[in-house]
């Protein structure tokens, strides 16, 4: 059977509390979509990597897993960083289908709701 | 008179194609909000700075200014850098009264938006 999981990859940091959001984002996918599996990773200075957020998913039973960058922009990290992990993670795990997405900041209701956000602090 | 105007205040990156998402940001406030100037500025690697934008702003006669932390979490640049540079600002810029916002990523509609673009990929 195929399943299919997803992954919101983040940069990471060194304060724990930065990824508050992003454990946040984790609660409303499970309410919102119990039928699909959710990891959080992240590229660098926070657990899980991708390549542990993969192997989690796919040790359960997922053989199809889409990864979404949670990054405003795409820099270095996604351009470049980025397709070498995810191109070495897919040899890991080579009896799983992995894709992306773009980066989150491309999505315009994601800008749209940081306008709004903007326009109702004035 | 008073006027108010925005800096939507994000980190850098080293590569320019990262702004990307910032500059559709200031495309949108300029197309919905026309009559509240807005700015941007970051951290680092990036122009302008946080002063800088200030001071454009300010040139121009807007003396109160709310600025925007487009981050998804609040790790150390929020909770250390950010209040050191806001204060130094507000030192060189007496006039103008400087406010801020929690970062964009603790805004649920911004989540929500996010959970909407992951899900549209599945």
């Amino acid at each position: 059977m195929n399943t299919k999981a997803i992954i919101l990859f983040g940069h990471g940091a060194r304060d724990a509390r930065w990824r508050e959001p992003f454990d946040r984002l984790v609660v409303l996918w499970r309410a919102q979509h119990p039928n699909v599996r959710v990891e959080l990773a992240f590229l660098e200075l926070m657990q899980p990597s991708l390549e542990e957020a993969i192997s989690s998913l796919t040790g359960t039973g997922d053989n199809e897993v889409v990864v979404v960058p949670v990054f405003f922009g795409q820099g270095g990290h996604l351009r470049n960083d980025f397709p070498v992990l995810l191109s070495a993670c897919q040899e890991k795990f080579p009896e799983v289908k992995l894709s992306t997405t773009p980066a989150v900041g491309e999505d315009s209701a994601v800008l749209q709701a940081i306008i709004d956000f903007g326009a109702s602090a004035l």
